[in-house]
This record gives C-alpha cells, sequence and structure tokens, in this order.
C-alpha cells in the first residue's frame, strides 16, 4: 500500500494515473492548496518541499514527478509501463517527462506561482504577461518532435503519456490555441478514452 | 564512442563527469554560447531545444541531463554510478537529480536567462534581483536533507555527485553564503580531490 499526496489540477495526476495503470494498491490523500496546506508543519513533516505529489511507500516518501514515475515504472514492471530493458529507451522516456517538469511546467507555473521567482509585483506580473507564450512554444515543440504516435513512444503506452496526459489539464488556462497542437489534443482525447483514466478523473470527482 | 555537446559553465559538466567516472569513450564537442551557436541551424540539427547538453549516441541524441545521467549509470552498470537493482534507491537518485535540474537551476536561470520567461526589461531584471534568494533557499534545503555524507548518497559515489559538483560551480557567482552550507563546500572540495573530476577540469582549461 503506497499513499499518493495529491492535489486538484496539479502535475500529481500523472502519478494517479500511473500507480492506477500499474494495478497498484494506493489510496490517494488530498492537500488543501486553498489553505496553504502545503506550507503547514504537517505536511512539511512529509514533504519538505512544501509540494506535490509525495508518493509514500514502505521504503520512504519520494518526490519530483520523473523519479516518482520511473519508479512506478521499475517496481511494477510487469505493467510495462516504460522499457526497462534498453538503457537508452528508457532514457528516452525520461528525457521526454524531463521536458516536460523543468521546461513546460515551469513555463507554466510563471502565470500562476510567480512568487517563486520574484517578491514584487511588476515582476509577478510581467511572469504572468509573457507565460501564455512561453508555454505556447513548449507545446509547439511537443507537437513537432515528441510524439511518435499513438502513444508518445509509439505503439505502447507509458509512463510519458500519464504525465503528457496531466500537463494537458492546463492547456486551457494557459490559453494555448489547440488548432495549432493537433497531435497533443489527440493523445488527450485518446487518454480520456481510456478505462484506468476514466476511474482516476471519476475519484478526482 | 559517444558525443558531448558542452559549454562551460554549463550544467554539462555533470555529464561529463559521469562520462569520466564509467571510463566511457567519449569525446566534448565545445558549444560556443558567446556566438549564439546553439541557436544556429547546425546546432539545432542536434538538439532542437537549442540547449546543452546533448549527448549523441549510437543510438540517437539524448538530452536533459538527469535523463543523460541515468544512461550512463545504466549503460556502464559496471562503474557503479548509480543503485540500479533497486527501484527505491535508483529513485532517490533521480529525486536528487530532479531537484537539481528543476528547482536549483531553474533558481539559478532566473539571473542568466530571464528572457525564458519574460520579454521586457523591468521583468528581467525584477528576476535577476530576486534570484539570489530563491537560490540560496535551494542550498539550505540540499543542505539540510539532502547530503548523507560524504557522497550524496552515503558511501558511494554516484551520479548525484557529479550534478551537484557542476552546480556548485554556480555559487560565487549567485553569491550565496558559503556559512550557511558547510557539508556542500565539503562536499565540492572532496570531489575537486578525485582524479576523475580533475582531469575532466583540466581537459576544461
Amino acid at each position: 500500500m503506497v499513499i499518493l499526496h495529491s492535489a486538484p489540477g496539479t502535475c500529481a495526476l500523472a502519478s494517479h494515473i500511473a500507480l492506477e495503470d500499474a494495478g497498484a494498491d494506493y489510496t490517494v490523500v488530498r492537500v488543501d492548496f486553498r489553505t496553504g496546506e502545503q506550507r503547514g508543519d504537517a505536511y512539511l513533516a512529509i514533504n519538505p518541499k512544501g509540494r506535490v505529489p509525495a508518493l509514500v511507500t514502505e521504503h520512504g516518501t519520494l518526490t519530483e514527478t520523473p523519479a516518482i514515475l520511473a519508479y512506478i515504472a521499475q517496481h511494477f514492471p510487469e505493467a510495462g509501463l516504460a522499457p526497462l530493458h534498453d538503457p537508452f529507451a528508457f532514457a528516452r522516456v525520461q528525457e521526454f517527462n524531463l521536458y516536460l517538469c523543468s521546461t513546460l511546467h515551469i513555463a507554466h507555473a510563471h502565470r500562476m506561482r510567480g512568487h517563486r521567482w520574484a517578491d514584487d509585483d511588476a515582476t509577478i506580473a510581467g511572469m504572468k504577461r509573457f507565460a501564455p507564450r512561453a508555454v505556447a512554444q513548449c507545446w509547439d515543440l511537443i507537437e513537432a518532435t515528441m510524439i511518435q504516435g499513438p502513444w508518445v513512444i509509439g505503439q505502447t503506452n507509458s509512463i510519458c503519456d500519464a504525465y503528457l496526459f496531466a500537463l494537458t489539464q492546463w492547456i486551457e488556462g494557459d490559453t494555448v490555441d489547440q488548432s495549432r497542437i493537433p497531435k497533443v489534443m489527440a493523445h488527450r482525447r485518446l487518454m480520456t478514452e481510456r478505462p484506468a483514466v476514466r476511474r482516476v478523473m471519476a475519484a478526482l470527482g
């Protein structure tokens, strides 16, 4: 049994879907961002970074989405969520997840969480203003170079698909022009039809 | 034979050290950031992201430092650069590398590369002003929670150490108070004494 600490609208959705895909025995605990629970002592004792996701396992607590996703793939090898026996193919999976984590997610965060990188209102407003352009550049590159189709790595659903789907939830909020990214939007539709994804989305309510 | 595309003063140093640690057959090609070579057509054909590092292998080109580091560890298992047969321990290694990549490196980049997240001078100046505080927060968390000692994961040198050492090169430029992070500074000294690191630093000139 593992416990996923999650919050609605965050990238923790990726780990949630991967756990469901893996057939893991898990439970989800919701962290209430509206009350700042993620910065409270109780949650900081779980994850000193004050972020979600955090995955509490029998061995200890893991954070950072790409690390959690690779862990789920390796811990449940029978689920086939990553090419575990081919270092190069596995690196490709990780490279994709890393781009989502360190470029797309970061670009998006400048719209909502500018206080991470500035403390004056003008700078935070400047970041927020530019964020849709930075996010759009990321989606253009993903569309042009990163989706083999129908799944990210080709014929097999993997941890990349869970992560991509999670971040596509932000497309409307980031005012991305969907007509520029048909592969991405087709991927989102395909994911929405998967039973595992339906179960997760239903559980989120 | 693999080719590492690198540039002085960047996080590509981490991959360079890991290749040396692994005993890999490699060569380093320097990308000239002063002339904007990373945004030229020739380099974009190698890495459409216009960044370093990029590792050209017989199977294709890999980007994103944590993905490259995990690849090196998995491709050269005899080098013992990561706990490859323990998914949780491997995830811990990745979690550490992910924090450097998506939090510390990003905080640092707001001092030097604000144009990624804004296009007006005032916002870029605001980011630059705040960057040392964001970077210092990262180093405080690393110091307090992430270094087992003497190496990052304890008694064994791993890909975490190469990455940490690479990013400690920015401490002076980011005006970090070194007295707050004795473990980090001890780790940097320890790394500087390693023959593999000496060879890499000598090659960089």
